[in-house]
């Protein structure tokens, strides 16, 4: 029997999307040697908390690693929940925030339904929306002058006809938070439309992965708003993003309607462990948020002595902008020949111009600046031998 | 403002399920000391390989734990592929076997479809199917004497207008595989009714979580049958239920659909690094299987000599049934109460009057064995006493 071709295809397929190349593949298409790339796209910070390597080689976990995880994380839930002052049964836990966001387009997103983001933002609201078949509504956000926030009235005029709304606060990748107040002020606004369309208001996601760096939080206003869905993770200031740990945090209720969608053991009792832990003994993370406060200073300010236009940042990377997006790709390819790797973005993204950086090790970060500087050697060096705007080309020492 | 309550239900919501209660629930519901207490309900491994804590402790992994899993997880799909005897294209990575359930869900099964599935078997077939929105059809198993096999016609027949047929072989809980060539024989059958209904044949997932305990494989059938998908973990006998890695396995084109759904990377670093290195020593994983068939063999003995009825079994679990419903209910009461956990069925289910119990160590088995006796003793004395059916009552020493 001859093989019957597949070909039927999902209602609900999203459209394609790619993920980071890898260190190989860098490697591979960049000529440089593995050992010496550097992450400067994945919001990632240089290393872990020593306290990673002490659980590990002790091996004592909760389970054995032959059996499942706990299936309901208890010691993790209780970690998180003192951690994020609020109670253990506002707390779900996901293998990584990713699978959060996926447990609110299961529970919230209907097929068919729409989305709202106010853009740019991270692109998995995109796609998580899209997997779900449902539409996803981009509402620009004001400009860098208006320190990229959302523009609320926007969102809500997008949001009568919306199932969820995607936040993220302080945003990636502008690296500003909302105004103080908007977040409220755009919940309260559709509460009431809500009641003026006699229709319950859309669950409100609101992504805090960058949150400690701000050592802010908008999570009391869950209390008021059981519609609201806070996203934490272990990802960002406490440096495990290798060990995929993300929560949920919203109202007992919200969360009880998400648990049906969760998996009975997504993380690793690994993962499970060691995220307790650092939740236990936060001065790892504490000292994260100190190096990035530093080091985000020193690095913004030096970039900008080299020439590059980098925008106000309160998380562990910086937007820096170009004058256009050929200008962009070419520093994006100078870094990636040296190994540094940008987080870029399309030739169709608002964000085309700009590159974004990760706030990384003194070390790391000094590569990233004598990059910087060099770019402008060459820059300056092709304007001399071409004649062209002589007068404004500055080269550094 | 009042708080504003969330009442909107998803048209996917599923019906609820439940987890395996934990160590600590059952701890404090029996009355047990939680070190005491075994799974039997979770057909894992007594301990996981060594190389697990050697890895762990030596603490190098591909990239470090402050960084996210390589997204493309190559070293563990190549690793993975010359486990199975496949290409890397051919392999998807999932956290854990359940995850591969949900990306099939996602990517084959639309909201409103139906999926068919041989029952009784894996309890998450129908939860997946449940959560997209689409409607589970369950076609019952032939019985005991026919080695619970599927009804080969029966599961043709509710396919026609399936977008997924959910298989297991050895299947969970009976703990049999399929006749020879059954499979096979349903793949020709969609095949030939799909040409017949002019559609594309339904995905067929194998799951094939325990073929490593009958060292055998129906993964060549993915050869002529690209709507084929095999499911394979290294929770069962590789014995790493705790680090939460699956894969489907299929033809390269069917894996390319699969793709766009799979998060970049719900699997931990750590995880990817001892999977990767237990495919390149395998020697554990067989020593587990043989500890599971030699074990096995005793466990079913001693069983039947304390008198309860224990059925075949290829698997590391064995299916042990009782008079009735409540029989069953009294047998996992008493094992609970010596920290023994069996896996019960809902008073519904068409195994309501079965236990399943996993093949755990010597030791362990020993337990079980012991507590199978007492068992025996209590109810002849109870018989005894009650002058009821004093004849058949015999009472081991």
């Amino acid at each position: 029997m001859s093989p019957t071709p597949v070909t039927y295809v999902s209602p609900t397929q999203p459209a394609s999307y790619s993920w980071e190349a890898t260190n190989e593949e860098v490697a591979a298409r960049y000529g440089v040697d593995r050992a010496t790339i550097v992450r400067f796209d994945l919001n990632t910070s240089p290393r872990p908390p020593g306290l990673a390597a002490e659980l590990l080689a002790a091996g004592r976990f909760e389970t054995p690693l032959s059996e499942y995880p706990p299936s309901d994380y208890r010691r993790l839930v209780a970690a998180a929940a003192a951690a994020y002052g609020v109670e253990p049964d506002e707390i779900l836990v996901g293998a990584g925030a990713d699978e959060i966001l996926d447990l609110v387009g299961k529970t919230f997103l209907p097929p068919g339904g729409e989305a709202v983001v106010p853009a740019p933002s991270y692109a998995m609201y995109r796609v998580i929306t899209e997997q779900r078949g449902a539409r996803c509504v981009a509402v620009p956000r004001r400009g860098p002058d208006e320190a990229w926030a959302m523009d609320i009235d926007a969102v809500r005029a997008a949001a009568r006809s919306a199932a969820v709304v995607w936040l993220c606060s302080p945003n990636n990748p502008t690296g500003l938070a909302e105004p103080d107040g908007a977040v409220e002020r755009l919940l309260a606004g559709l509460a009431s439309d809500a009641v003026t369309d006699g229709r319950e208001p859309p669950i409100v996601v609101l992504d805090e992965a960058y949150a400690e760096f701000v050592d802010a939080s908008l999570l009391p206003l869950r209390l008021a708003h059981p519609n609201l869905v806070v996203v934490r993770t272990a990802s960002k200031a406490y440096a495990l993003a290798g060990l995929r740990v993300g929560f949920a945090v919203a109202r007992p209720e919200t969360i009880a309607r998400m648990a049906p969608y969760r998996p009975p053991g997504s993380v690793s009792t690994v993962s499970v462990t060691v995220v307790t832990e650092a939740f236990l003994r936060p001065d790892a993370m504490r000292a994260n948020v100190a190096r990035v406060a530093a080091e985000r200073a020193r690095l913004a300010a030096r970039l900008t002595d080299a020439g590059w236009v980098v925008g106000p940042s309160v998380t562990n990377f910086l937007l820096v902008t170009f004058a256009d997006a050929a200008a962009a790709a070419a520093a994006a390819d100078g870094l990636l020949r040296r190994g540094l790797v940008p987080r870029t973005f399309g030739a169709h993204h608002p964000l085309a111009a700009s590159l974004r950086l990760t706030v990384r090790d003194t070390a790391e970060n000094d590569r990233l600046i004598t990059a910087a500087r060099a770019a402008r050697v060459a820059a300056g060096s092709a304007r001399v031998a071409a004649g062209d705007d002589q007068a404004t080309a500055r080269v550094d020492p």
